[in-house]
């Protein structure tokens, strides 16, 4: 393994947060917050010091960039980003407790959107605005944010970024990565700069606009208010609503539509598969929870924004479901699962996946009939190698035991209101990178009843969900797993 | 597909089911209960008329068999089994309702042991005979008892075995299934008179020393006590506890012993991962509801009981182990999924398939990091054919969709006591056929809560978990599916 480059990767990742922090202690300036601004500066400068350091200290060094590599490089960035990134609520004193910060911060970057606090309301403008930005940064991806900044002088970058993006299938959009990198944040940039204009329109202020839309395009979740997005208008929700939806769908579809090619970004099998869920869900849901609204337009609000927040694993809400009926409850915690398309900000199994699984299925049942048949499986046009299918199976399968295993580890919290019920939504919520859950850890409660191992457990399941299991398990235990 | 042949072999089937209800008839007799006498009586003559019409009229048929054809057989003859061994109880009165009838039989044979009766102890002790029977039919397998008794006249009836059997490599121990068929029943029936005697030699009536072992051998958990087990001497409870145990072992490694290829037997991974995870889960618990009882014997054995009732899916109790805490709740359900050996009489997912998914997994890491090293994947001892490890992942893929599916379905139910807890482990209980869950459908209660509709999701839950999923998806949906 090439140490040495690894290093210097880190010392530009590190100096790149620390730009990034800026942001947030603009707006900490601008609202006249001492605490949380001094608490900005020391953090900035001490990532600087440390990444010029880094990088100058490994200049020369080989830059090919092999599968090992990509993976170690993406799970250290995450977690180093994750540790620098809490800083500022430990020292400006918003979050004392480190361990918390880095739960937080964890939430943060991997889109996941649980929270500590029981009381976001009092906190710095500028501490929630950082908690919020964290989301939009990792949305869609720490490293492919350098590499769209970076000149792309290392070789074989491709790595990094299938470590990186969501789903089975990588596939660059422009034969160079740094173009496919800045395409798909300069995608992303338009898209949050629509919302924040549509939610303008509709009153809300420059920076909850900003905040909300962080939340949104990122699929996050963090919000300002204690009650979420509940206390604003129908408008506003309906917006949130939408932009939800569209995070949720695979950038590249977007791309696809910039350059005219309409027919191929529509013929997507995972869009429409995608979009046909949410429709029945929110069918199904709004039929379901009729009794408990009194006007339709209320209900549909409702059943919309829930699904949409469930589907693409944001987070945000507007109703507490956990008094909703069974049926309604059992369909959200599907969604849980499945996730938003791949290639989305998304989190969760990814709609690709569950779609391959059935065609895998079906081709198993007609193998089983006609034994001797040989049937090629195809998605979005393309066949489909056995070695893709195979692994589709595989990651499955992993997916259901590291869920179990945390699920496991986590029953051993001796926390006082934790149950059964509990436990496993906090897992579902946590390694797909939802937010929250059911029962203790529901939309109107949050993570603050688990002990700190407890917490450092749930970080790594939101690390792990958001980077598809391989890289952090590879990076855990490089040798011994893979022998 | 060749009809004609299908209700011949349901004629010879049918003729079966007739000959053996003779046996708790004879109980009925013994005990003077008119009521289940004529009830037994009637279902006998109607079941040999039908079964004798079917035979003769279908006598001139192409006996061979192929794939479509197996898992048609398998599929129809669980169902039809269970429809007729269900007449009994509606006719003597003891559940007046066919559909709770009919859960009943089909938790009798898929050796569930899920029950709708609040009360067992006030009913015929010729009824429960036949309850507790249908566990030792089903335990082994219904058509593999008819290939055992009937001359092998059929061609290729390894498709029906392939259907029957649980466990992803089904593999004749002697060359002529008929053979492969009479020696797995043998030791059945060796097992069986064993435990009897161990039971008898515990002080208990020959009645219930019978009842115990159809329960405990075929891992089904009928009783005849509300309170299950827990009212026995602690010697029964170690007899049964160790029986349990046996019974989760894959059968073909008691035909090695007794061929005396003792090397072989005990080199199998499959055992040693299962006796491993056994011990491990006992000794967790154990440590865990220490406090719980007075005595370290005490609760070992308790534990022990649970366990293996669990993993082996019986559903016998000696405990509430709803009142347990969350970290023995959490293992017990994780074992609920895993179930037994290959080719045992137990449900779940069975370990091989998990060891192969761990396997798999590694595999799956190790390409990653060296995508060009090609790796044969071992299973004791024989290589793994790539088609096999992936139909292991689809087979996971299919087994969670239909789980899904079932819950979903379920959430429908209006039931009052229903909650999410309720459904939820009611599914599992039904599809890896164990028994009891937790909350609702616990050790302590049962299921007569659920609406007809339920009843029957369930009946097919359970139908579905015994013959692996495949056998009703292509007997419900024979062309449309497996385009």
């Amino acid at each position: 393994m090439n140490r040495k480059m690894i290093c210097h990767m880190m010392g530009q990742l590190i100096t790149l947060e620390g730009f990034l922090m800026v942001l947030p202690m603009v707006c900490s300036m601008i609202y006249r917050e001492q605490g949380s601004m001094t608490a900005f500066a020391i953090t900035i400068i001490f990532a600087l010091a440390v990444g010029f350091l880094l990088v100058s200290l490994t200049r020369k060094c080989d830059r090919t960039i092999y599968a090992r590599e990509g993976f170690v490089i993406t799970a250290l960035a995450w977690m180093v980003y994750s540790v620098i990134g809490a800083a500022p609520f430990v020292i400006s004193g918003a979050i004392p407790n480190p361990i918390d910060a880095f739960f937080e911060t964890v939430s943060g970057f991997t889109t996941t959107g649980a929270s500590i606090l029981t009381e976001v309301e009092p906190l710095d403008k500028g501490i929630l605005f950082w908690r919020s930005f964290t989301h939009w940064i990792g949305g869609m991806g720490i490293l492919v944010l350098m590499m769209a900044i970076l000149s792309d002088n290392t070789g074989r970058s491709i790595h990094i970024m299938r470590a990186e993006m969501p789903g089975p299938i990588v596939d660059k959009i422009t034969p160079r990565i740094k173009n496919t990198a800045m395409t798909l944040y300069l995608i992303y940039l338009g898209v949050t700069v629509i919302e924040v204009i549509f939610l303008l329109c509709g009153g809300m202020s420059l920076y909850e606009s900003l905040i909300h839309t962080f939340g949104t395009v990122g699929t996050g979740g963090f919000g300002v208010k204690n009650d979420s997005i509940a206390g604003y208008s129908p408008y506003l929700q309906w917006v949130i609503t939408i932009f939800m939806i569209l995070s949720g769908v695979n950038y590249n579809l977007y791309y696809l539509l910039l350059c005219r090619k309409y027919r191929r970004a529509f013929l997507s099998e995972e869009l429409w598969v995608y979009v046909g869920i949410v429709f029945i869900s929110v069918g199904l849901i709004t039929l379901n929870i009729a009794p408990l609204y009194d006007t339709a337009s209320e209900t549909l609000r409702q059943a919309a924004f829930q699904v949409s927040s469930i589907v693409t694993t944001t987070g945000y809400a507007t109703a507490d479901f956990n008094l909703w009926p069974n049926l309604s409850k059992t369909i959200l915690l599907l969604l849980m699962f499945m996730g938003g398309c791949a290639g989305s900000t998304a989190g969760g199994l990814k709609v690709s996946r569950l779609v391959l699984l059935v065609k895998m299925g079906r081709r198993e049942l007609h193998q089983l009939l006609h034994p001797r048949a040989v049937r090629v499986l195809k998605f979005e046009g393309k066949p489909l190698d056995n070695s893709t299918s195979r692994s589709i199976g595989t990651y499955f399968g992993l997916y259901c035991l590291c869920f179990v295993a945390f699920f496991l580890i986590l029953s051993c919290d001796p926390g006082a209101h934790l149950d059964f019920e509990t436990n496993f939504t906090a897992v579902s919520a946590c390694f797909n990178n939802i937010g929250p859950g059911f029962a203790g850890v529901g939309p109107t409660s949050n993570f603050s009843g688990y002990t700190d191992f407890s917490t450092i457990l749930l970080s790594f399941a939101m690390l792990m969900g958001r980077l598809e299991i391989y890289p952090i398990l590879l990076a855990c235990f490089p040798g011994k797993i893979a022998k």
